[in-house]
């Protein structure tokens, strides 16, 4: 159902994947949005798709507004690629893309539900590479790498990866978290990065500084910081099962009895169920045939509910109704079924 | 389960059942909260279980205060009957009963889930004729029945029906009903009498006014006001199942759901999700095995579940927590051990 690299049976927990992305200008040519046309950006990715043969390239005008949405939701390409993006150049395994045309010229971004960050840069790195070789970086001895917004500037990297919180969510000290974070140059935010709002307590983590720290003292650092967060889930997961189990069970199973027979579900409620659902597996309270928390949070999103409605000709009086009323049909077909 | 009239199977949708009450006085002998001994109260109700020699007697000093709850839950006896009854003659089918040293002497009780409140009444009447053959009643040429509180003076006579009202509930329009009733000499409140909060939609009307009407008329006025409840009822699950089909739907189902799957529930949370499954049943949206709504209702109260808890020594650090534990627990049961 989902094509991308999510759809792969993983049982991960906590952290749920991890993500490298490099960002790289062209030396003399302006800033994306101080570009006139495309002209140049399709030039830049004719190139890159010959360096890269074996990937696959995508013409983001041949997409209508429905199919970016869905790749955005893949986590296939970013919100702002959507907008202004001019070609995807993908790999097979889709693992590895080049955005042409997002904030920076390029964007390459490589990412994987088991790999290490160190493993993610070292692919990033050859791509960053390979590129190089026949193109010219804008690149200042000082400073580094120069990007469009002065957040990236220095080694252009941003590393992140995907945590599932609900043990520090439902005690509420994720906020705390939060702000700890931001004061130490970190970010935990939204699956779908800045401005996106947390959904089924899935959060991204990544580094804000990407200036004066080499790369891999930022990778470092990231999971070191990473590794708190994820013991600090696990002791509150065993708070919660010593001192509140049933509660964490009732609730758990409510989430499971309403995703089996509510008959419309918001995308906001359909995550926090799945979000328990997830909890409860981890912690062995229940069993799901073929849970995929990860393809599931994916697939319940509005682009994809949308598509299925519009491939199946539905009719409807609000487009939200009918949204939620498939949301909890697809959502009843996952689970097996069940009635 | 529940050793009470609503032992038996019904169907009924809106009106669950009806009752009708006399209160009845001894000449000469001091209402019940003069009395300095029970003394004549028993003598009163050795009397009165002569004349009705095929009805149970009970003491009610030989039960514990739990097992008077489970009465007052069983509808065989009123809450202020828990505090200071004396005795209770019962019919052997438990539809009627006597409470000997209610708030009056004599409080004749006769209920049905399906007669009228005329064949109610006639069967009360019949009782009464029975008891006056033997005891003088105090009565007053002018005002009839005199009785504790002035507002039974006159017939002594209270008629009520129960009623499930969750279309009125949901559309709050219960409110406006229950303000114009009051002004029209009726009540429309909580299941367990006086004082009592509603609990799953089910309200019980009754009239107010005992003083110079005739007991016919009172009947035929309360059937009257009964008859524009249920068609108001009616007409709004009309509009609801026309206007609001999948939002009814939803809730309905959601609360199977939750019954099915819930590790724990309060009470009020158990009594809302029955009455959303029994409009369910009713508007024939779903249909569940065996659903007995009011006998439901009655094993979920507290004292119900305590017993429960009490006859299988179940331990606990919280009441109110093994209290909700084990309804949801029961609540399964009923519903056929899904999990």
């Amino acid at each position: 159902m989902v094509d991308t690299w999510l759809d792969e049976k993983t049982s991960n927990k906590i952290v749920m994947s991890s993500r490298i992305r490099l960002a790289r200008n062209i030396e003399g040519l302006p800033f994306p949005h101080m570009l006139q046309s495309n002209e140049a950006l399709e030039s830049l990715a004719d190139s890159v798709s010959e360096t890269f043969s074996d990937y696959k390239t995508l013409d983001m005008r041949a997409f209508n507004i429905l199919d970016k949405a869905l790749m955005v939701e893949e986590f296939l390409i970013s919100p702002r690629f959507l907008k202004q993006g001019v070609r995807l150049i993908l790999s097979e395994d889709k693992h590895a893309s080049i955005m042409i045309g997002e904030e920076d010229h390029i964007r390459i971004q490589v990412v994987d539900t088991s790999k290490t960050l160190e493993e993610l840069y070292k692919t990033a790195s050859d791509i960053d590479d390979a590129l190089e070789k026949n193109v010219e970086y804008a690149f200042d001895t000082n400073y580094g790498f120069k990007t469009a917004c002065p957040t990236n500037v220095g080694t252009g990297l941003r590393a992140s990866v995907m945590l599932h919180l609900p043990a520090l969510s439902k005690n509420r000290r994720i906020k705390r978290v939060m702000d700890a974070l931001t004061r130490m140059g970190y970010t935990l935010r939204g699956i779908y990065g800045e401005g996106s709002v947390p959904l089924g307590e899935m959060y991204q983590l990544s580094n804000q500084v990407t200036l004066g720290v080499d790369e891999h003292t930022i990778l470092e650092n990231l999971e070191d910081i990473k590794n708190q967060i994820v013991a600090e889930e696990e002791k509150t997961r065993q708070w919660f099962y010593h001192n509140r189990a049933l509660t964490v069970r009732d609730s758990v199973f409510r989430s499971y009895g309403l995703l089996t027979y509510a008959q419309k579900m918001s995308l906001e409620e359909a995550a926090e169920h799945l979000s328990n659902i997830k909890y409860g597996v981890d912690m062995e309270m229940l069993e799901v045939e073929n849970f995929q928390f990860q393809k599931w949070m994916c697939v319940i999103q509005h682009a994809f509910i949308r598509k299925r409605i519009e491939d199946q000709n539905l009719e409807y009086t609000s487009l939200e109704e009918a949204e939620n009323r498939e949301r909890a049909i697809l959502i009843k077909e996952l689970l097996g079924g069940n009635e």
